[in-house]
Parts: C-alpha cells; structure tokens; sequence
C-alpha cells in the first residue's frame, strides 16, 4: 500500500477536530473559521443552485469564476491573466497541489521544499514518486538559510514547492528571500509551485508578495490559491491554480482525472466574494491581526514561549516553559488537562529539532473573539 | 511530463461540450442532464448553506451523508454497512476511482478491465504505475468472453475494476457474470472496484447487482456510488466509496490528500435525496427508460445501427450504415452536419476493432424530451 495514505486516523487535522469533538474542548487545531464569512457569497450560490446552476462545470471551472480570478489577480497585484489558458478551478488549494505534483514530478524528480510544511506536500510528492529536499525554517525567527537552500538544488530539482504566507510559522516571505529563491530555482530550471492561500492575510507591516510578480517568475510559477480562507468557506472547497498556459494545461489533464470538477454553484458563490470591494479584503485583514494579537497575548499570559505571526490564520508557541519535550505527546494531553486543542507543529516536519520544533504547539486565530477568549481563559487558568 | 495527463484540449467530454457551445449544436456528448432533479436536493443544501454548514466535512464526510448513504445501501440492498468506517465521501465517483486507484495500486500491478472503459480508469492505473490489462465488451451484445477474462488475470493481478450498469455500452451486468468476475477475483487474491454511479438507472427487466451483495465479495470489494447521476447534480460532484474498513481507511488516507474533503453544504444536499421514498426512485427509471427508448427509435429511424441499452445514459448507434468508418472523425464533423454532438464510442477503447467499436457513437438520453427530439429531427433530417 503506498505511502500517499494518510497516518491511521487520519490527518492531523481531522485527528485533532475529532478529539475537541470528542472532550468538547475548544478547538484551535484544524484552521477553519467558525462563523460564516460575507452574505454575498454564500446568497450568489444559492441563486446559482435555483437558477439551475447545477451540473458539470466546464473543465477549467465556470466562466464567472475565471473572470472574477483574472479580476482579482489584476486588482490586488497587477498580474494579467488570460481566463481561458492561465487559471484552473480546483477543488480547494489540496486539489491543486494534487494535480500540480501528480502532473509535474516524475520518478526520481527531486522536489525542494521548507520545513515545516503542510502534510499534503510530502505525500503527494511520495505519491508522484519524487523525492523531498527540505531545508529548515527555524524557530523562532524562521530566516531562510541560503546556504543550506542552495544545497538542497541539484541537477535533478524539478519544483520548488514553497507557501507564503506559511502554514504553520506565519512567516511572510520578504521580496528578497523569494528573489533568491526563484534565482535558485530559474539557474535549475525548476518549476515553482507557490502556495498563497493565506495572501489576504498578510498583516502590517508585512506585505504578500505574489512569486509571479518577481522578474521573470511568472513564466516558470504555479500559485494556488483559495476562496475558504478569505470568504470563511473552507467546506466549499473551491480553488485555483494560476500561471502559464502551457504548466496551466498540464495541471489541467491531471485534475480532470483526479476530481473532474467541483462544485458549480459554489464556484460562483465565491467568484461574488473575489469581486467584493477593497474595504472587504483590508478589513478582513485588520480584524484577523486583531485577533492574533489577542490570541497571542493570551498564550505569553499563559507562560508559553510565543512568536507573533506575520500572515495565515495560526500562532506558533513553545510549549518548553511547562516542561514540554514532545508536542505530539502534549497535543493529545491538553484537551483533558486545559479543554484546549491544538495542533503539534512536530507533525509538519521531517526533523522537529532541526526546525527547533519539538516543542512547539499551532493554535488558531481564524475563530470568533469569544471562542479565543474562552481558550485563553482557559489555558491562563490551567498554568 | 507524466501520463495522467488528458489530451491536449481536455478529456473527450470537455472538448465535446465546447464543441457543442460553439456550433450550437444540440448537446448528447457528456452525460449530464439538462433539467434539475428534486427540489428538496436544492432546498436542504440551502439550508446548510444558511445554516453555517460552510467549513470543512470531517474527514470521511459528514454524519448526515455517511448516515443517507449507510441507509440507502440498506434499503435497495440489504448490505449493512457501518457509517464511521466503511463508508467514505468523495468529489464525485471521479475522486473515488482516483483515490482508490493511487492508493491500492502500486507500480507493477495489474488491473482487470473491461473496454471500452471510462477514461479516467485509465489514466489513474498509469499515474499509479499499474498496467492495465483489458478484456473486450463486444458491440453488439457486450459478452463476458470467460475465456478472455480468465486469461487476463494474473499473479500480479491486484485490482479488477468494473462498472455496472456500464458507461457507455450500458450493459447491467447479470449475477451470473458477476460471480464469475468475483470467483476469479478471489482466486487471484484481488481486490474489486464496482463502480455503480448507474445502480438506479438499469432499465426492465433487467436489475442492477451490486457487486458487494455476492456471496463472499463484501469482503474485498470497494463500490463506486455519486449523487449526480440520482438527483439531477452532476456539478456537484457529490460521490462515494463504500466497503469493507481496512480499504475504506487506505482509500481515504488518499483522500485526504487529494482533495481533504468537498462541498459540505451539498453533502447534506445529497443526503435528503438519499432519503427521499421509493417512488422517486422508480420514477426516476421509469422515466428515463422512457427517453431511453425515444432515442433509440429515433438514432434507428435516422439510419444507424443501434443497440438498447439496458441501463445508463447512454445508447450506442453504430454509424457504418452511413459510411463512417473513424467514429473520432466523424464526432468533429456531425455537429455542422447535422447539429448534433454525440462522443465516440472508440476513445474509450485501447484497440476500437476488438470490441467492434471503430465506427460506433454514443449519444445521451439523460436530457429533457424536447432536447432529444430536436436532436432526433435534425438525425432524420440529415440522413
Ligand atoms: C484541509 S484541513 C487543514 C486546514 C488547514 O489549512 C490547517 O489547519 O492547516
Ligand atoms: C465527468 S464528465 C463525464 C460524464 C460522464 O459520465 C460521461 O459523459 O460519460
């Protein structure tokens, strides 16, 4: 049986989200908002699925979200995208990983990538037969050492899969730190797969910075992005891949065989979302940062060692002040011990020490203010 | 670049459906119907949406579905089936056969199919690293050739992957045929994918029998079911696999990294139309054997040699009594002929001449009555 199989029970997401269910402890584990996002989006779907909006959506996804995508690209980072050849409606950022790798790597393919990184990257890299070369960002300042980058490329470097900004650290990376990477991966001919589902959330003064913007990127990078982080619908499950029409194409025939498609009526719902004004996106930004701030202040009032994220939806915060040597090991113990779930930030690496994460616990923000301060509460009482 | 991926221009039932966008012809290529089936599918997926059901399922599905699906499988089969384990939610039957296939295939195994076959069987064993071994489905009568059956399989046979009723001869495959396949699936120690997106679609008096009720066959045998072909929502993409627990649980470590999971609120959709009385069910088939037959009479009275198929969507014409020889040619040129799309049969065949389909077409009677009228005019017009 191959390696693409998640651990039994599941991801560590589901894992974590069936224990909170299960002890009734508040969940900042899993990263999914719990209360729904803007009413256009969600009253544009339902429209669509009574105004016969209801089966199979053209192979690269419904006009109108093709439209609203090369809208959005163009409006936020002044990036031309033809709708017909340069975009893919997948079904989420997961299925556009999938595709892009299953399509991309081939046997032997070596694929450069951080750690930590989100689960889905390694065994789909496994899956494709390729092979990961995982450079460290490191707790707590998570700077991107060059040298050991630099080493990680070699003749077989086929992609550079890389997340900004990254789950789970928050780190935004700067406009240098991706020039180097994509000089990295130009000199190797590499494919850059650039993961920005969280580019709404970039809090100041840090600023998402798009891989394909950089000089001569945009021929040679793939971006994924996500309507679930930016409109609160992560159980829509609708996302996109962008990029040149010829990657755009390959990705393509590898995700009409994985999926298809993915939900007509949803894809229209959130293609409303990408239309919305300015003020929705900014706001939904300053409202997020203030709830980091919160979330973050609780778990330093709570004796754990915390670093404030840059962008996404999680706090990074090490567990060692309370004696904790094993974040897998306290992340099953802490629903019963503080009615808190979270998530080991341990199981995003190959090397938890080489990234100083042993210890290191994930908490999410992208919850209601009383949600988290029940959770802080909750954590301050306990220590 | 790997060979998962479809041709250029998308898989044989993109590039019809566009073909017919842009000829305006009347579409029978892809399987979708052109009507919306039970409003309470509609009305209860609204209400999740209304209702907060926005953010991820929990990884098999949500209970509401697992709970729809475990029933059904009760009340048209008799099989019992434990909604926690045996039971998985997928993005359509298309995410089913991916995830099953990636995960229970491993390089060098064989598979055990029938052609024609459905396109993407094809690409998933080859991306898994599987060879294909197929056994003919002869036009016109579409006989299991035991022979050629048990000569296909191998000791490295890991996986037979069937469909029934089947896309696109629309053959229901008989108990007896089945027990055969299942006796020779046992002997070789190889695990059984059915998959069964038809199950309410084989016409009188013909019955469909899933795999999994045979004596001895739940044990081994993965089923295939979705909601787009029952309820009118092909677009949502709604599908599922059912089995035994050790391969429900592979198959989803494989989902999760495929797609994590899909459309929440049509999952509970989908769930009240599982739910919905036996009427509906029956008029659902009485109902399109009934389109069925309109557009047999009508491809026959238009001059081609047509087969009755005994459930689907779908019928098979033989065109060679209009001359065609290269059924592929003649789909690019029947929509300015005669303003009609209809797929060939042959794409879905490794050699066309063994199965008797070179010249064959399949044209789709999943469409309102006015729709397969017009298309039968304008066939009768032509010819
Ligand atoms: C697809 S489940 C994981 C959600 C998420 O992005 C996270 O928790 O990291
Ligand atoms: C997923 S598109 C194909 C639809 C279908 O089942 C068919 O036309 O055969």
């Amino acid at each position: 049986r191959s390696s693409i199989t998640a651990p039994a029970g599941g991801t560590i997401f589901a894992r974590m989200t069936q224990l909170a269910t299960e002890t009734g402890a508040v969940n900042l584990g899993q990263g999914f908002p719990d209360s729904d996002g803007p009413a256009t989006v969600r009253d544009t779907a339902i429209e669509a699925i009574n105004g016969g909006h209801n089966q199979y959506p053209p192979a690269r996804g419904t006009g109108e979200l093709l439209a609203a995508i090369a809208r959005h690209q163009q409006r936020w980072y002044g990036i031309e995208l033809d709708p017909a050849s340069e975009i893919l409606v997948t079904t989420g950022a997961t299925e556009a990983i999938a595709a892009s790798v299953l399509s991309l790597v081939s046997p032997g393919d070596e694929v450069v990538m951080f750690e930590p990184y989100y689960d889905s990257y390694a065994a789909m890299v496994e899956r494709a037969g390729g092979v990961r070369r995982t450079v460290p960002l490191r707790f707590p300042d998570f700077a991107v050492d060059e040298a050991a980058l630099e080493a990680a490329f070699s003749e077989r470097t086929a992609v550079v899969l890389l997340n900004t900004p990254h789950n789970p650290t928050g780190k935004v990376f700067t406009r240098e730190e991706l020039a180097f990477i994509g000089e990295l991966a130009t000199r190797h001919d590499a494919i850059v797969m650039c993961d920005e589902v969280y580019e709404h959330l970039a809090f100041a003064p840090h600023e998402h910075v798009p891989m394909a913007t950089l000089p001569g990127m945009a021929e040679r990078t793939l971006t994924f992005g996500s309507g679930g982080k930016t409109f609160n619908t992560t159980g829509w499950k609708i996302g996109w891949v962008t990029g040149p029409a010829d990657l755009v194409a390959v990705v393509n025939g590898a995700k009409q065989y994985v999926t298809f498609g993915t939900g007509t009526p949803l894809q229209l719902g959130i293609a409303s979302g990408l239309e919305m004004s300015d003020d929705f996106f900014t706001g939904l930004r300053e409202d997020m940062a203030l709830r980091r701030d919160v979330l973050a202040d609780g778990l330093r009032a709570a004796g754990f060692d915390v670093v404030v994220p840059q962008g996404g939806y999680f706090v990074l915060a090490d567990a060692a002040p309370h004696g904790v040597t094993d974040a897998e090991q306290y992340a099953l113990e802490l629903p019963e011990a503080a009615g808190v779930v979270a998530v080991p930030a341990s199981v995003f690496c190959d090397d938890a020490e080489a990234s100083g994460m042993a210890s290191v616990m994930r908490f999410a923000f992208c919850k209601k203010r009383s949600t988290i301060d029940e959770a802080v509460t909750r954590l301050v009482d306990t220590y």
